[in-house]
């Protein structure tokens, strides 16, 4: 029981990544916290998300690494790839992962409720495991977002999400993938180097909207090249089952993309539904996202939101940020706005995607003069392996005060980059920091120090010659 | 003719990366400028360094990539290594390398002068190919380093440097390597990866001296793991040839170990032998470098030296940075000196070291109050390939400034991340800066801006818990 009569200090309702944080670190300060986790400890991230996808994505970066090492001198016997022995190596692992969780949680003294958790008022949760109601002074909702399962579509029941793509059966021999966003991106490139037939179908004029446009014309050239099929301006209009259990997708413009798996990438949605929102009075938006203050408080005084669920930036390091900021504003006493600031963030694309700051189109409308430095190149290893692939790099630098406002990479390991680029954006470092910095040779970094003169030039808009 | 009446306003001794900058940016203003090389463009960096090297490195990386994806479902047939296909495909590119160096020479408008050149006087140099004495307003010395060839050791005829190791007719079954610094473990690694037996030996009491100790320590253990026979405290007395052909290394302490070649890589020696300098009046050290004031000019006031030839620090950026200062000072008018402060380097290892700043030894010794914050893990990619290795991060703060000011990485890619942690440690920023960047997940440079605590604090140079 806790000070005010309540079964507890705080109730979180969902164990993923910011929920867990957040029931943690208040358990630490001394107060009794309770979560509530209908399914698994770990979240989207652990269970069905970052995690499960990165173990797929070096499973499927070894074909290359097998035809590379032809071109130094090395000869490689015939290789077989096995799905059933990645997923359950997987699987293992993810089991691992939510125990170490699930034991964090118990060592910091937090209560585990392993139930659905129902509002039923702004202090009552029902579980609905045992029927049983337990109160608590706060709540922070943590129940995150799920793939969205376009309804809408005809033969949407015969389509997968990212969900089910992690337990398939059979590795497919052919996926039709709907999506342009960074899952659709991240699994046409799984499957692709799987050896997978794989097409990309995409509504947009580009692939990765809100991305660069250099890189995401560069990765959709890269996609190509290796052999996904990318079909943009195009989407399904139906999903056909056929009689020997395959699929057909029918797109809008009238071709038909025959396929074992037609996988639905096109977005998440917030998971609000049957959670008694309405009862306790916490207001959604108009997608179904809890809307809450900037110290992430919802409608209801007592009731806070982080994460996915709120649809501010769907990322588990923002919704960690947010848990820490919940807990420094509601038990530390200080008040603490997540920084939604220059966050880098990757695409785990083949090759990767990794950048911080703003896009050169969001920049020019930012700043009246722009530097844009770029440069491609063909990264070292590819001399000898011969793989046709090559890197970009951009700087885009404010005229005026010469700070590096956004930092984008495409190329191998774009992703461990950007969170280092991410520390001297953030740091609001300028391009003459950038260039003080001694070159570390041979490296593929080394690009982002050495270009000495812009590419171009951008004033109010408009593209100028350098 | 230049305008003073000599044949060059700049004379370069020395087509490596240093002389190659020097003369290509000092022709574009508009002088006169002939650069000297006996025997191929690119020095030692791309002819027989840093650029074959990492290519070798690539090579010998690739064994352990076929290990690594057993874990992922992936079967592997029979792998077969040829060296003669790799020396001819790393020849090929050094060819063509070297080819855009000169044709950038070239389009520059600078004199190629294939000859050695050797000084008579302050302002005359004679080529040995034609035996001509040309004259320079000006002269920049860039002549580089060689492998120290150990005269002093009995059987040093029979032993290798680097240079001999790029070139092998037969990849050795065993090879010796003395020395304990960068170039030893490099090439400790990349036989190893190759499949050769290797044994390091090295008189110090640890490998890589003067870097982060827990850096040396963590790399000496995992050459050990993978199967380096690593002798520190140890040296080798004598090489003997068998009749067989092959070698013994007999060793101080009595011990003998056999090997096809023996390799010597204990350090470089400044290319001033037969060159001039005293009949031109060009200080020596004590160990025969060319002694240079903070502008890198020579104690000959129309002289000037750059890179490996002064012993200041030799890396190839650094002999590129003391270029441009050097053009910008003499030639622009901008007296601009070399910057060596926080320069960021890497060893590339199996796995690699990435670092930029001081050392917790050097920092312990600098500031009175630091904080360590470090952190070991295996890597994501081992959770699956089951290899036994780890990851080893390190930040020293100053507890004053809260400055990093020093940042150290044990890993894969680490020479990539010490690129860009070298732009944040070089813009002088904090622990709190580093603490504001959010987390690129799943990623494993995410590490170093989430260690929150630190793991111990130095205090007048004593260690204390945290």
């Amino acid at each position: 029981m806790s000070k005010h009569g309540f079964d507890y200090d705080l109730l979180v309702i969902g164990g993923g990544s910011g929920g867990v944080r957040a029931a943690r670190r208040t358990a630490a300060l001394g107060h009794k916290v309770a979560i509530a986790e209908e399914y698994r400890f770990g979240g989207t991230c652990v269970i069905r998300g970052c995690v499960p996808k990165k173990l797929l994505v070096y499973a499927s970066q070894f074909r290359e690494e097998f035809e590379d090492a032809r071109g130094y001198g090395w000869t490689v016997g015939e290789r077989r790839f096995d799905w059933g022995e990645l997923i359950a190596a997987k699987d293992r692992e993810i089991d691992r992962l939510e125990n170490v969780y699930r034991s964090n949680l118990e060592k910091a003294g937090v209560v585990l409720l392993k139930s659905r958790a129902v509002l039923e008022s702004t202090h009552e949760v029902r579980l609905t495991a045992t029927d049983k109601v337990v109160t608590a002074e706060k709540i922070l909702v943590a129940t995150g977002s799920r793939a969205n399962p376009h309804p809408g579509l005809p033969g949407a029941q015969h389509c997968i999400t990212s969900d089910e793509a992690f337990h398939l059966q059979r590795l497919p021999k052919a996926v039709a993938i709907l999506g342009g966003g960074y899952i659709a991106v991240e699994f046409a490139n799984i499957f692709l180097g799987l050896g997978v037939e794989t097409t990309l179908i995409y509504r947009g004029k580009e692939i990765l909207q809100g991305f660069d446009d250099d890189l995401r014309h560069e990765l959709h050239q890269a996609m190509v090249k290796k052999g996904v099929k990318v079909r943009c301006e195009e989407t399904i209009r139906e999903v056909v089952q056929k009689p020997d259990g395959r699929f057909e997708a029918h797109l809008v413009g009238g071709d038909i993309v025959d396929a074992d798996e037609v996988m639905l990438a096109i977005g998440r949605k917030a998971n609000t539904e049957n959670l008694g929102c309405s009862r306790a009075g916490i207001e959604l938006d108009g997608r179904g996202a809890i809307t809450v203050d900037e110290y992430s408080r919802t409608s209801v005084d007592n009731i806070w939101a982080i994460g996915d669920v709120t649809h501010r930036m769907q990322l588990t390091p923002v919704a960690i940020h947010e848990a820490m900021c919940f807990v420094d504003t509601v038990f530390k006493g200080r008040p603490t706005k997540p920084d939604y600031d220059s966050v880098p963030t990757a695409v785990f694309s083949q090759p990767e995607i990794g950048t911080v700051g703003l896009t050169e189109a969001q920049a020019a409308k930012e700043y009246r003069d722009l530097e844009v430095y770029r440069t491609a190149f063909r990264p070292m290893k590819h001399t000898l392996s011969g793989r046709d692939e090559r890197m970009l790099i951009k700087l885009i630098v404010d005229g005026e005060s010469r700070r590096v406002v956004g930092a984008h990479v495409f190329g191998k390991d774009a992703g461990e980059m950007s969170q280092l680029l991410g520390i001297a954006v953030k740091g609001r470092l300028t391009k003459d920091q950038f260039d003080a910095t001694m070159a570390v040779h041979p490296t593929a970094a080394e690009e982002i120090v050495t270009m000495y003169d812009p590419s171009y030039r951008i004033h109010d808009g408009e593209r100028l010659d350098a």
